[in-house]
């Protein structure tokens, strides 16, 4: 893959922009299932009822297309993620955010895992590129949660001096960690485990209890 | 992929063994960097020094040389971790088994995440007998893990009623999820904020402040 991905001029009109976004969507669906390598330009086309021209036209090579799906999948995420994780104003918040997370997993029996994290373990060692958007996606979703977890210290619900920044990270590598023993162990047992596990640490240190 | 792998019979001969051995370590090699789907034979073939037939000999197709990679990252794993996991018997033993963990992924800078992890993320979906061979590696590696906290319980370090099993799972989650965020921002930060939640947790049922 190359080092550098030249990025096309995003389409100016409505239907070209629709046209793109079916391609990103088809893609991302295949990379997800069959991840990058096993997804070809045919099984995209195909997917998104589009032509190879059509591909070629919107994208530059198979690195530019993979770059829009990690936006994508980065996207889909965060516009999920950052609305629940803004209301992150008591304990009980968390609680639900955590079991929103667990049941999402539950309704897969586990299976899938995490778009961005399976697009990591496939891509960060061989693509700096990919790496790199990768960690600013996960930063974003990581700050986001450092941002609830903030806003509790600040409206009195965690003692100041709570590790924001520690917390945040922890709770975001229980999810992965969680998604991915849930994807072999097709159950949600691990992934209850590590989140029960940091919310526990969390509420130790609840100011109610300083 | 099928979904019945034939497994060869072991080679009888030292040499065959051998033979054998380094196909699969080249393959283990291969497909940790580039993940199967971007595995070939002919890779596999330069990278051993053998010939193709010599694949075909040993191994029935791909699938057959995944299950023997699999099983190969699973008890280089396990040969390291189960000693450390066996001398488990102090809350120090436990801080050490995590700078262990932590000290290795910071060697490589994060990069290369676990094995089997890495293996999992990629094939848990699509091979139901990759899925069902990372799960039984995964579980040997809890497995170890709750031996030594039980240990812990049993010498009166951790309060009995610990929940070793919980404990366990949340440890390798914590392993799995720091390594993956590990990888992609090249930094082990994630990695030791979740290990050090966990193992604060663990700390909460020191025996001496019961």
């Amino acid at each position: 893959m190359s080092s550098h991905v030249a990025q096309q001029e995003p389409p100016s009109t409505r239907k070209g922009r629709a046209t793109r976004d079916r391609i990103v969507e088809a893609a991302a669906g295949l990379m997800y299932r069959h991840g990058v390598a096993g997804t070809s330009t045919p099984a995209v086309r195909d997917a998104a009822g589009v032509s190879s021209s059509q591909i070629y036209h919107y994208f530059a090579d198979k690195d530019d297309l993979t770059k829009a799906v990690i936006a994508f999948q980065a996207g889909a995420i965060l516009s999920h993620q950052e609305p629940l994780l803004a209301k992150l104003d008591s304990l009980e918040a968390l609680s639900s955010w955590r079991d929103v997370v667990v049941e999402a997993a539950r309704q897969q029996h586990g299976a899938g895992g995490c778009p961005l994290g399976t697009l990591s373990a496939e891509l960060s060692d061989s693509s700096p590129w990919a790496r790199d958007a990768l960690a600013r996606s996960f930063t974003a979703w990581s700050d986001a949660i450092r941002g609830g977890l903030a806003a509790m210290i600040d409206n009195g619900t965690l003692r100041p001096g709570t590790d924001a920044d520690g917390l945040a990270l922890a709770l975001l590598a229980a999810v992965q960690g969680g998604l991915i023993l849930a994807q072999a162990h097709h159950d949600t047992a691990a992934l209850e485990a590590i989140l029960d596990t940091v919310i526990a640490r969390i509420r130790d240190h609840d100011a109610k209890f300083a």
